[in-house]
This record gives C-alpha cells, sequence and structure tokens, in this order.
C-alpha cells in the first residue's frame, strides 16, 4: 500500500495565480499526499480556440507537483466541452426527456452521439495521450466525469442511432413488434425510422421501448467511453484507467457495462450534500456504495472524490464535524478503497460548486480539514504497507441486475418501491451485524458465497435462471425476494405461473400478488416448527405462495388472504431456497437474518455496539479488521482475540478497545 | 334481458396467438358471455400500411366467437392511429396547453381537428362499416375510444377552427370584443386571426375566451363523433351506436352534447386504478357516475368497460376483494346498465396496461375472477328476463350544466371549491339515504321531479331560468346553492344583483360574498320556527341573503355578518326555492336532506344499514330493488314487504334479508 | 395637503357604457374623490390599429371627470400592446427562464428591449404626450404598469443586449473570464458571442454570469422607463412622473435604480389576494413595505392602487372586514403617503380580474365599500391641511442592497433563508415596538441614523464597506448579520477572511460557518457582564466567530461549537458594531432590541397594546401620531402628553385614548 497507496487530492490550478501552486504543492507534501488528480474540467484553457492547443500550464503545474514526488492522475476534459464547441454545433445540445434541448451554462451538455462532439473527443484525449504518455510522474488517467448525471438525450441523432441498435438486437420489424407487443394500442411499426425516443411529450410508453431505450443510453456512454479508452491504451500502455462513477444511487448507467473496460473502478464519496439536507444518509448507506463499487469488477476500488466538508451549489450541505472526514476515509479503506483522492484541495472562489468545501478554505488557509487529513496521512504511513495487497472478503452475495434496475424504473409496481431501496433494505440488516455482503452481477460465479439474495429479480433470462439453480443444486442457499421471474428480456410479462422461470426452484406458484396501499400492513403468523424469528410484519406487497414442494415458513394473517404461505423453504438438490412473498416492513430483513444465517453458516466479523461499523480485510492469511466509530460517543467493543492497533502501534489488545467519538481503529489479528 | 342484456368481454384477438383463439371463445361461453367488443386499438393490424386493408384475422376471430354464439361490438380504431399516420403528418400531434407538441409512443395522440387524420379517420371507418355491415353477429358500433383523454389541443389548426366557431358565434369582432370585455387589458380584436389558443404559457386568460374554447374543443370532438356516426347510420342502418364515455369526473367533453348522436351511452367503470391508490373510491363516487351517465340521454346505458382486477399502468391500483368484481357488475346493473362487458378479457403480456389485470391473468389460467364473473353469468340467465326492459325511476334531480362545468375550471372562485365536488356533496347525502337521483341537463324537462337541484348554476342563460321559474311555478321544489345566476353566456359578471336572473325566485339579493379560509367554519343559527335539522356549518364561502320575499331559514353566527340570512326558503307560485348562502361542511346536505324530503315529499326506496346500497329497477308496475352489500361484513335489511330473491330464488321473503360480505340481492316485490 | 393630497381611484371608463360616466364622476365627487387615474390599459382603445389614433374616448372621459374637479393622472399604456402588435412582431413576446416563448392572452408579454415593441411604445407616449400636454386637468403621468411581473426576458434580442452590456462592464473577454472564474468548469469564452443567458434548461449557473443576468435584465427596465420620462418631461415639463411599483416583495428589479428617473415613487399595496390564502400578511408586512418605497428616494410616495375588497383572478381573496379599507388606507398615510388611489372604482364585469373587486360592485351599486371611503373623504377634508408636507422621521435605517438580494436569489446558501425574509424578521421586531425604521440603499448617507442594520450584506464594494466605516467611526452604531462581506462585485468569494472588508471593523474573523438542518437549535449563552436578554435562540445559520478586538456577548452552547462567540460587541473609534452569527429564530431580534436601543439611544414614538401600530409624521416641529388597531377589538392606548384628535376634532387628549375595531386615530401633540 506504501507503494500502491494513493492518497490525495482534486486539484484545479488553472483557478488559482500560478505563484499559488509551489505553496500549494508544499501543504500537500506536507500533508503526505502523494497522488493529485488534474484537469478533467480543463478543455477549454488546453484548447482555447478549436485546434489550437496548450498545454503549457499544466506542464508546469505537474512539474511542481512532480517537485514533491506527487503522481498524477490526467482526467480527460470531456465533461464539459468549451463554448466554441456549443457554438459552432448548436445541435450537440442534448435533448431531455421533455423534449426541451439544454442550454449552455452548465456542464454534460452534450449528446453522448454527436459525431462533432465525439470527434473532438477523441482529438483532445489524443492529443492529451500523446503529450503526458512519457511523462513519469503521470501514472493514469480518468475518462471524462461522471458520466451518469442528467437526463437522457432523446435527440434526433439518437434517435436515429438507437433505431441502428434496435436493428442489431432485433434483425427484423416483426420481431421487434412481437416482442415489444406493438399489437396493443395499434403502434405496428413498419419501418424502422417510425421509433420514437421515449419523451414525457408521449405519455407512458411502452414497457419494451422503454426498456430498450435506457440501455441503448447506457451503451452510448459504453461506448463513448470505450472509444477514449482504446486511444490511451494505444499511446499510454503502462498507465492505469479509470472513471469516476456515483455509487450506488444513480440510475442512468449500466455500471457493470462500464466498469468492464476500466483497469479499476473509482467512485465519487459524498454523504451530506445540498441534495441531502432533508434526509439523514447513513453509514450503511455509503457501504452499500462501496459495496457496489467493489462488486462490479470484484475487487478494490478508488475513491478519487472523498468528501472533505460542507457540499453544495446554490445551499450549503449539512455539516461535517471534527473526526468525521477522516472517518468516512477510513471507511472507504475499509470497504476495500486502494486509494483515496479528497475532493477537492481549495474551496473555489468562482462557479456553480463555491459552497463544494474544500480543505483549505477560499483564500486558501488550512484549517481543522487540513490538520485531520495530515494526522491520516501520518497514520497511512506505516498502516499503508500492511494493508497494501489485501482484499474484502464476503460469504454473502446480493445481486444487482440492470434490466431489473431499469425496467422498476419504468413500472415501479407500487408507488412506495424502489429497486434501490429494496436491495438497501436488505443489505441494511447485514451490514447492522458487520456481515460483508458483495453486490455483484447476475452474471457472475456464485459458487464462492454461502448465501445468495436476489432481490426483485424482475427481467430474468434463462441463463441467470440457470446460473441460480446450479448454484442452489451444489449446496447454496438463495433468497428470493417479490416481483421475481416476472418479466422477459423485452419488458414482457412471461406466459408461465409466476415467478416464471423460477417456480420450479422456490418450489410454488405465485396466486395473486396484492399491492397494500393506505399504510395497511399486516404481522406474518409463523408456521409450527418454524424458526423462532422477531415479528414479521408484511407490507407494500403480498405474494400468495402455494408450495409445490416448498414447506410453508409463515401464513398471512389478515384479510382475505388470511392463511395463504407469505415466506416458504424449498429444499432443492443440495441447497435451499427461501421465497418471500412480501416487500415488508423495513426491518423485515433485520428479522429473518438469524434464520437465513445460520441456514447459510454465515458469522459476523465481530459483534459491536450499535453505529460501529467492523470490516475485514486480508492479506495472506492475515486478518486487518477496520473498526469505525459512527457516533459522537465514546463507544467499547468487546474483542474476540489478540490485536494489534496499527494507529496506536499499541500490541496485544486482547479484552476490548475504546473507540473516540466518529474515532477508527485498524487491528491486526495477533 | 336476455335478450337484450349484454354480458360481455372486451377482447384483443391481435394480441395472442391465433391458436389460443379457440380456447378463449369456450371459456367465454362456459362463462355465460354474450357479447364481444373488438378491435377499438386495431387500426395498424386491419391498416398496416396506408391504404392497404386487412381484415381477414378479424373475420377469423369474429367467426371463432360467433360460432360460440358471441355477439359483437366493433370499436372503430382512431383513437390510435398507426405509427405511419404520425411519420406522413408530424402536424397530426395535438399541441398540449404547455405549448410543446405530443410525441409519438402513446395512444389519442392526434389533433381531432387535422384534415389529413380525419381523412384517414373516415375511411378506415367506411372501410369497416362496409365490411362488416352485412356480418350476422355484428351488432353495434362503439365509435373511437374515451374521447375525453388528455390535454386539448392547441395547434394552429385548431387555433384557426377556433376562429372559424367563434365567427358562427358572435358574427362580428365588435360583438365579441363587447361580450368578451376586451376593454380589460387592452385585448381589442382588430382581426379575427389575432384571437389565440389560450396556452398556460400567456397566463391567466379572459374568461370569455377560455369558455369558448372550453366548448369549442368539447364541439370538436363532437364533430369529429359525428362524421363517424353518420358513416356507420348510412352503411350499417341497423346497428347500434355508442360511445366509451369515462364517467362523472371527467372535465373536458360536454357530455350531453357528445350523447345526442349516440343511440345508447357506454361507459367504463374503474374504482380501484393507479391514481387511485391514495385515495377512497366510495360506492356514492361510482353511483353518481352511473346517475350522470343515465342522465345524458335519461335512459339507460351500457358499462362497456367493467372493472375485473388490479388496475393500473407503471404502479399496480388497490386489491380488488373476492366479491367486489360481482358487487360491481351489479351496481352498474342497478342504476340502469343495460350491458356490462368486463375489461379485459386476459392480462396483456405487454405494453403499457400490463397490470391492467383482465379475467385470465397474463399466462391465460382462470382463476377466481372467472369463476365470479361465471356465476354471475348463471345468475343473469334467469335474472335478465325479469330486469329486461325496466327502468331507473326517480323523483329527485341534480342539474349538471357544462357551461358551469367549464367556468369553474377556469375560475374556481376558492381554492378548495370544485363544480363536481359540490354535486357529489349533494349526492351523496341523497345516495346515503337510498333515494334515486338523476342528474340531468339544464335544457330538459323537469316536471316529473319533485325536487331539483340547481348546484352552483354559475352560467345562467335566460331561457333556463325560466325553465326553473316555471317548474317553480308548477309546484317543484327548487334548491338554489352559492354562485348561481353570476355569469352570462360569454362568462362576464351579470349587470345585476346576484343571484342575478333567479333574484326573483328565490326572493333575496346577495349583499355580499365571503370566502371562507385558513379552516375556518361556524355553525349557522336556526330561525326560530324553522325545521328542527342537525346542525349545520357554513365552511368554504357564505352569501349574505337579503331577502325580499323569501323567509330566514338560518343566519350566520359569527364575524361580521353574523346574524344576517344564510338559507332562506321563498314560496313563489305553487311551489318554493331554498336558497343555500354556504357551501358548507361535507355533511350539510346530510343535514338539510330530512327537510328537503319533507317538502318535496320525497321517500327512501328502503332504508337499510350504512354501507348497504338499495336502487330500484321498475317494469310494469313491478318493482326490482337491488340490495348490494358494500361492506366486508354480513349486513340484515329489513324488509317493507314480501319479495322473491331472484338470485336464489327464495319466495315471498317478508322480514328481512340477509347479505353475505360484498353481497348482492336482486328482489321482486311479491 | 388638502392642495397636494390626492384621494381618488383607478378607473377604466372604456370598460363601461359612455352613458354612466357622469354618475361615476358625481359618486366619485360625493366620496371626495380629487384624483383619477385612466388609461394605463387603453392602448387598443387609443391606438385600433397601428398609427391610427383615437384619444376622443379618453378627452370625453376626462372632461366629465374635470367638471366635477377631478385631476387625473395618465397612464402609459405600454404594460400591454394591442393584439396587433403581436401579430406584427411574433418575436416581440418574451422568452421565459424556461426557453419557452411567452404567448398572447395576458398582459406584459413583451421582450422589454425589443426594437419595434420600443418604437411602438416610444410612439404612443409621445402621441399621449402631445395631446395631453396643455390639458388642465391632467397632472401627472403613471409610466407603465407594475414593471416587476412575471420572469425576465431571456430572448435572443436580450442575449444580444446582454454581451454589449457586458462588454462596457468588463471591456474585454479576459477581464470576464477572470471575474467570473470561468477556468471553473471550462467555461473560459472566446467570443462574447458565446455568453448565453442563463436558461433554467442550462442548469445552475455560474454565479457571476447570473448576478449579471439580473442586474441586466433590471437595467433593461430602467432604460426602458427612462425613454418614456425623456418623452414626457420634454413635452409635460409640469407634470409630475412616477411608477406604480410592487412593494418590498418583488424581486426582480433594483427598485433603487427604477425610482431614480422619477418625481416620486407610487406602489400598489394589497394584503389579501389570491395568492395569500394560505398565508397570514401582518401589517408588519405592509408597513415594511411603505419603509421600502418610502426609503427608495428618502421622500414620501403615493399608494396608486390601495386594496379595496376582495381580490383574486382564479380564486376571491380574503375577507376584507368593515374598516379595513380605510384602515389600510390610513396606514399608507401614516407611512408617508401622500396620496392614495383605491383599485378600483368599480368591479370589471370582464377579464382576468373579475374578482378583484372595487368600491362598486359589478352592477354599480354602491355599498359598504363605499360608504367608508366616503367616510374618509370626509375626514380627509381637515386632516389634510394639517398632516400635508410632513415627513416621517426615523432614527434607525435597515440597508437593503440589491446586489446581495439577486445573489440570494442565485445562491440562498441555507434552504430556508431568504433575503426578504430575513429583513422582515428584523423590521418585525422594530415595528412590534413602535419604532420607525427606513429601508435604504447602502450608497446614502448614513450619519443621520443613530442604529443601522446591515442584514446579510453579502455582496460588498470597498465602497459601501468605507462608507460603514466612517459611520462608525463618526459614533455610529451597526449591525452585521451572517453571510456578510463573502462575495465581490462578480459575485465571486472573496480572498480574504470573512466577513471579508468587514472584519477589521466587526473585530472578528469568522473561523467557520455551519448550516443547521432538521429543526436544530440551540439556545446561546450569555457571557457574563453582557446586557440581560431574552433567550437568544441560534437557528438555520451558525457562524463561529473569533474575535481580533472585539467583546465576546454570547456564546454558542451546544454541539463542537460549543463555547465559541456567536455574537460580538466591537467598539470602533466613537462606535460600535455588532455581530451577529446566527440568523437565529424568527424572534432572535425581539430579544436584542432592548440591548439595541439602549446602545443606540432609540426610543418607540408610544408604547401601545398588541395589534395597535404607531406611527409618526412631523411637520415644522409639530408631531402628528398615527393610531392605527389592527384587531378585531377596542383598544385602549395610554398616552404621554396631550394631544388633539384630528378626526374627532376632540381636543386635550391626556391619559389615554379609545380604538373601535379596525379604528384610526390622528393626533396632534398640542
Amino acid at each position: 500500500m506504501a507503494a500502491t497507496f494513493s492518497f490525495g487530492v482534486d486539484y484545479y490550478p488553472e483557478q488559482w495565480p500560478e505563484e499559488r501552486w509551489a505553496l500549494d504543492a508544499r501543504l500537500m507534501a506536507e500533508a503526505g499526499i502523494n497522488t493529485v488528480r488534474l484537469a478533467e474540467f480543463g478543455w477549454a484553457k488546453m484548447e482555447p480556440d478549436p485546434g489550437l492547443f496548450n498545454f503549457g500550464w499544466l506542464d508546469r503545474a505537474i512539474e511542481i507537483l512532480a517537485a514533491q514526488n506527487i503522481q498524477i492522475v490526467l482526467g480527460t476534459p470531456t465533461a464539459s466541452a468549451p463554448p466554441w464547441l456549443y457554438q459552432r454545433h448548436p445541435d450537440a445540445f442534448r435533448v431531455l426527456e421533455s423534449g426541451d434541448r439544454q442550454t449552455y451554462g452548465h456542464r454534460r451538455y452534450n449528446c453522448p452521439n454527436h459525431p462533432a462532439y465525439r470527434e473532438y473527443s477523441m482529438r483532445i484525449t489524443t492529443r492529451m495521450a500523446e503529450h503526458f504518455a512519457q511523462h513519469p510522474a503521470v501514472i493514469g488517467w480518468q475518462i471524462d466525469n461522471e458520466f451518469a448525471q442528467g437526463d437522457r438525450c432523446c435527440c434526433p441523432i439518437c434517435t436515429k442511432r438507437f433505431q441502428d441498435w434496435l436493428k442489431k438486437r432485433y434483425h427484423n420489424l416483426k420481431n421487434l413488434n412481437e416482442c415489444w407487443g406493438t399489437a396493443f394500442w395499434s403502434h405496428g411499426y413498419s419501418e424502422w425510422s417510425q421509433i420514437p425516443a421515449p419523451l414525457k411529450t408521449a405519455g407512458s410508453p411502452n414497457p419494451g421501448l422503454m426498456l430498450d431505450y435506457l440501455r441503448f443510453s447506457s451503451d452510448s456512454y459504453v461506448d463513448f467511453q470505450r472509444e477514449q479508452v482504446k486511444i490511451l491504451r494505444k499511446r499510454c500502455p503502462s498507465h492505469l484507467i479509470t472513471h469516476n462513477m456515483m455509487g450506488f444511487g444513480f440510475n442512468q448507467l449500466d455500471n457493470f457495462q462500464m466498469a468492464r473496460d476500466l483497469d479499476f473502478v473509482s467512485w465519487d464519496c459524498y454523504l451530506h450534500t445540498q441534495w441531502d439536507v432533508d434526509r439523514q444518509v447513513h453509514p450503511h448507506d455509503i457501504a452499500l456504495s462501496h459495496a457496489a463499487m467493489r462488486g462490479l469488477k470484484q475487487k478494490n476500488f478508488w475513491v478519487i472524490e472523498q468528501q472533505v466538508g460542507l457540499s453544495g451549489w446554490e445551499i450549503v450541505g449539512k455539516m461535517v464535524r471534527p473526526g468525521q472526514t477522516r472517518l468516512w476515509a477510513y471507511q472507504s479503506i475499509a470497504h476495500g478503497a486502494d486509494g483515496i483522492l479528497f475532493f477537492r484541495w481549495r474551496s473555489a472562489r468562482f462557479g456553480t460548486e463555491q459552497y463544494w468545501h474544500g480543505i483549505l478554505n477560499h483564500h486558501g488557509q488550512t484549517g481543522r480539514f487540513y490538520a485531520e487529513i495530515q494526522q491520516m496521512g501520518r497514520e497511512l504511513q506505516s498502516l499503508a504497507a500492511e494493508v497494501s495487497g489485501s482484499s474484502v472478503p464476503s460469504q454473502v452475495a446480493i445481486i444487482q441486475c440492470y434490466d431489473s434496475r431499469f425496467a422498476f424504473q419504468i413500472q415501479a409496481n407500487h408507488k412506495d418501491f424502489t429497486y434501490t431501496g429494496h436491495i438497501n433494505q436488505i443489505y441494511q440488516a447485514f451490514h447492522a451485524q458487520n456481515i460483508a455482503v458483495d453486490v455483484i452481477s447476475p452474471h457472475v460465479d456464485l459458487s464462492k458465497y454461502q448465501l445468495v439474495i436476489a432481490p426483485a429479480l424482475h427481467v430474468l433470462p434463462a441463463a441467470v435462471a440457470e446460473r441460480l439453480e446450479s448454484y442452489v443444486a451444489s449446496g447454496g442457499v438463495l433468497v428470493i425476494t417479490p416481483r421475481s421471474g416476472v418479466k422477459d428480456e423485452a419488458n414482457a410479462i412471461v406466459d408461465l405461473p409466476l415467478p416464471g422461470l423460477l417456480a420450479r426452484l422456490c418450489g410454488v406458484e405465485i396466486l395473486e400478488y396484492i399491492p397494500l396501499y393506505d399504510q395497511v400492513s399486516q404481522v406474518l403468523s409463523l408456521e409450527p416448527g418454524a424458526p423462532d424469528l422477531l415479528p414479521l410484519v408484511a407490507n407494500l406487497w403480498c405474494e400468495v405462495l402455494q408450495p409445490t414442494t416448498a414447506q410453508v415458513v409463515t401464513r398471512y394473517s389478515e384479510d382475505y388472504f388470511k392463511g395463504q404461505a407469505a415466506i416458504t423453504m424449498n429444499r432443492y438438490q443440495n441447497g435451499r431456497v427461501i421465497t418471500v412473498g412480501t416487500f415488508g416492513q423495513p426491518d423485515l430483513y433485520t428479522a429473518l437474518l438469524p434464520w437465513l444465517c445460520e441456514l447459510a453458516s454465515v458469522q459476523p466479523i465481530l459483534k459491536a455496539p450499535t453505529g460501529v461499523e467492523v470490516t475485514l480485510r486480508q492479506k495472506n492469511q492475515t486478518d486487518y479488521l477496520f473498526l469505525l466509530n459512527h457516533t459522537a460517543q465514546d463507544q467499547t467493543v468487546m474483542l474476540d482475540a489478540a490485536y494489534t492497533d496499527l494507529i496506536t502501534e499499541e500490541h496485544n489488545i486482547k479484552q476490548q478497545i475504546s473507540l473516540d467519538p466518529y474515532g477508527v481503529a485498524v487491528l491486526r489479528k495477533k
């Protein structure tokens, strides 16, 4: 980790007087910073007029940083094209789902498929790659910036591309018309060119068309990124390539596809922004994003933008208390980050992000945030070498399926249901018990997991159903939740009893499904002989399960479906499948957890008080425990063995360890 | 009714494999189904390319159904034109009130006045009429589908048509300028072509222009429908013609005008859809829609789409409990339906309405809904012959005036007032007492009613005022509520003391009107000698009544208008006029009802427990009572005479009858 | 005041039959009316076709009014151009911030910079000026009507004008790019023509660009008004010129700039409109508008539209109780109005404002509003001569800074903060104690005030900082509140410790600022030796003050900044500066007031019961007290000296005076 752990900042020398740069670089070095990201919004500085390139300022900035032994990650600057580009190509603005064309003044205003935008993007990428390929301080690249932002483009260029994309997928219109069911409402297309982009001005779309448009839109960005990756791979073969994703919450892109072309995943980790002032962001929310980002390539990642302080544009986000910046950065490492870059070095005096505060304040002074990061820099001196190369083991996986995620964006099924909220509900139960969870694609090997949860696996290809079947057949424990197996890949409802391709595996048929509204819920009654569980409460959605081969675990206790099965367990070859018929109240999986863990022989890493998060990283049979106190109180954690505290360097800690408010301990077993 | 009662489904053979059709037809026949609606969304199948017609699939579907003795109602398919039409005529999309042009992907996207759309519509209608005129199974036509949906069109074509429409109404600009009062804000038009369609981007419109635009928009659909009616009358003179309206709640069209050209009215009856998940839909809400639909032509009607199960697009609507589908269908018959077609036969696997569930589930199996409808089919075997030809008698009428309804859409007067809510408030009081009410046009004969309520008769032509005067003069009892007589036909405020043309009839002048906000209300004080009523509470709106010839019934008890008259009664020749000066709390008419019924000698059909609805149909002096238990509990209804239960065929039921949860009884007196 | 006090109405003869005019004029005269505003929406009547002028109807109306000794204020009619103008120039419609172009049907639809609109506007103004210059009854002009209404225009014409405006301000693009910090997000402009108008379709704008656009938009109206003023000054040199502004609440225009070219300010004073039905409008809200309007030119003003009755468009606003119309009109005089014109004479039968009720009702009858105004007309006969020429003295000033106001519109800093609400919070505390306050520009002389509050002086030019320093140096008491001194004139954050240019004067540096969300607040702890104040509660925003030379007054009591200074006082030469570090709960300034008044030797005019407002006007050392009872109860006010009641003409009132509900007394101090 000493060699491989990147500890740094995002820095915008172009926003500050050149005479300040040396002081900034020295202050960085004094804080233990070894990595800086540069230039991802510097296009207009690098190419002030079309075809006129100027890398001098960037060369000088890199020299000054390199002189402090700081290594550089360069951003390709295509997230914000210069004004001259939009002036030359007014149709490069994307068309929003409202049908309005975006206008100039922000960033990411472009249609990702606009030919001139793509051409200019490839040219600046090529020129940067050529210019910096041999620079000893440059270690890698971030492609563009936060692709997932904002609306999808629905412009005529995208519409045409979409039609071409459909031709590849469906080959002929007859097939497309059948798959989408265009017999409904007389939508039968007689020419490809009739197929529209789904604008809001159309009204509720055909679900098949809509799902394909979401896939196509995601593919457009995957494709755009790949073009840049190819340029960089060719010219800078030794450089690392990443992109800064946005965690679990953003809906636009299939991040599994996005991750495929990258060396590793990065993401931008913010807890308290202006968009969060009316809600609580919990440690498990961030932990879930880490798990989801780690799951994209099933390997470690970077946090390339780690929140420092108050974060907002028009308004200032919630306070960041002393210790929290360091705590959150350690949480990132605890979940598998091998790089942490703080956003941003110094608060901007100008622009939309004036209130997205950095380590230094607007007038360039150091303060409590600098001190905290400097402390962490010191701690990492010894820590890094130990933890370097370790990974985050997990016995449990949650399957995230982008087709299902997109499908629920189109049809939520219940007004209070979201796919991401459902995954969060399940993840949270494991997190509260300090049980590590991977959030993975439905297309990866499941055999390494003892417990797999496949929440609301709505769009279900046969290959995935088969994968789940093999997993269970070989002894796995699988949990299936409502609305699984409902849709085929064209977003049509299957011509099968539900849960469709999973019915045999689950050993049930769903007789009917019943949405609950008006705050109605009901307690489930445990079947005699069922495990002794906390009260389980049905909520939002009830599926009436008719067991074929499964045993009943709980039944509904009210209304006309009283007495019908709500949760079942099916033995299938060497494994078991639990079918949960209700989305339940938020704590449903908290109540189910002891039973599920017992079935799958899953253990917590360590028991800890509420608010103290424990994670494990492992290397060469050595366990590294991260203890993170997210509370404002002192906390004591009972230990199960003897440990060395890698921060305090205290050895042979046995019974217990004490954590300060927002405090952190990193323990090596023995 | 055996011969005349249509019991059936809406069926979309084009959405299913042809080899399935025979099984569907057999299952229908086994459920007692005798009528099927077809083809109203089949345009792209019937005319896959412009001018290329293909009725073969429909012929084959009809053959298969006819073989099961099922008769056919065909829909003209103009509610959803094929993609080729919009591709050829991009300006056929309507322009929404936002100024945005609608885009492709849903249904009813067209401007109703677009020449090419009208031409294509007439051609497909003509071709269908010619093709099916002689088919023995075809008994009638539904024009288009649910005209009232969505926004009005405000495109340039409509704007020009509107100007022409205005020329016919006002003859010259001087007259129009005077009627609309364009001296206000300098709107004087010097050319017809200056008159705009009222877009939201204009801001609050001139009330005269706006009312005329709502009339014009309604007329556009009336005119479009009439063109189809003419084609069908000419080619299929023996066929029935109807249109599926949308009940009482939809605001766009003057349904009295729409009904004029039809043989009978149909409507689509849904209680629990995705748009109702946050509110309670009550039996009286549906009963009011039945009354309003029956009142359009003052004759019986069809429910051509009767809800079966869960109904939604993006989300699934509220649950439908066992028995409710049958109950709701009987409620339709109880209020005058002579035909019931369930929507839809089988749940769609594709398209926007995947979650608008039919009798069969997505994978084509029968279940509890099929069983319930089959039961009803059996019951109707005997029932139909009895009840056939009966009508729904009523002593009470509520006047619905579309000019007033439109005017309140433009200017609600109070932020919590709606015209339809006010009618609902009044209707509900009668419904709770099982008193039948007709909801009628202000332009029909009133002499058959003992009690007429004219709620908020805002726009009042002299002819209507005279009609009300004659009604009262001949001994009728009339109730007038706030904001009556305020506007002339150009939506200008009358140059008269309020209630304008009704002042003499009411025997009052309105000194002033006072809106109540901030949840303020006040109890009215009863005048000595007034009837002994439940507490009457003024709310939303208080009109200070100054009696000229009327007697005071109640007075205001608070604020600066304390002691002023709130409700008065005026004897006018042989009748009486009650003037109610406040909109009151929701239960105001519940409190007033005993007195009003006493004044008008109106009696309930039968007293019944709360939640049990009782209606009456009559034929040749025979009374048929429908008892509908809308509750989840058993209910007992005390009887006033001996009855025969036409469902159980039990005779001479005297004292009482018991109803299951969601149960129904149809009783013949003696 | 007899000669100079204008008591009148807004009248629209063009909306009524000519034969009615004489009766209207007589009724006006009988109510004591001496002034009428005419014609501000009469363009289409005066110029029914382009270039065809017709002033005959207006001449006749003026003759009839003049015959009753009524003098005339004419409105230039440019707030609503006739339909022919928009038909000829479709691009004269403004483009809203949404990017949509406005459409016809309301008023003020024009782009203020459209050349043809400006040309037509100047022509009608010129023709009116020439026609009425010599008319003996005409005394003055109102320019246009309520400029502040509605959205800013963002059309291509405005965009081009904005670029020209920027050229004048920044001279070259390098300077503009630096001032705006376009290095952020790659916004570097290489041509002036690249600079956009900030549409909502762009997303969050650059704060520098946005502030300049708000200034430019305001300047466009200032410029448009100035063109009319020039025409009128030249042709009607003896006439008065005013414009009807909209009080304190409207955000669009820099009213200090608008006022500069006028002889005096007028404003339209409405308390209960359709937009206020869900909130309470308090007497201090209106008083603040009066203070703000008076402060624009630091002289008396007119209320040219004074609310009469219920006011609404689509819905009717809250009730107006007997006495309130008169009370509100007296409140206007009490705060410095030298003219009161009631809006409007008679309620309109037509048009959008049918429910904006006048003195006469729709059918032209007099009633309680006429009686009340007639009473006031009588009272003014004697009162006017006394009070005429008096002014409203004040020892306290609140600085209103439009740059700061605009900046907070762009970035509110906290989701519950508004600049106008903050000023209201402070004003209200003084108002409750009957302490007069001027609301003034930061650019005027402060030396006459004993206490100056500079709330949230966010955008702070050096000249203003210097002015504040001189004020304090000379012995003034100054209050500074959070977010002061943060921005330079380009809306960039200063490169200085906060409060920036005020840090030395305040004797503090702000260590950090902390927004409070989730309804969190905390009581401040008083420093030993601090004045004995009511509990002070921190809310919304906490600035951690580090005293350099200031003394601590209160400290924070909770969270990690517990014990840090929250309010400080700094002695600076002969004066003192109080720095308030929190926005606080609404009553913060109520609690601080006694201390602030003691420091600055400020006294209430008179103590009075809650709900009784007391103001002072002065002339030649004579005090005139206005006592205004805003409650529905009788109130008794204790007097501090002997007074004469100028309404009842009772002399030598000493101990106390009694006020009816909504009653008024005007007292001359002996």
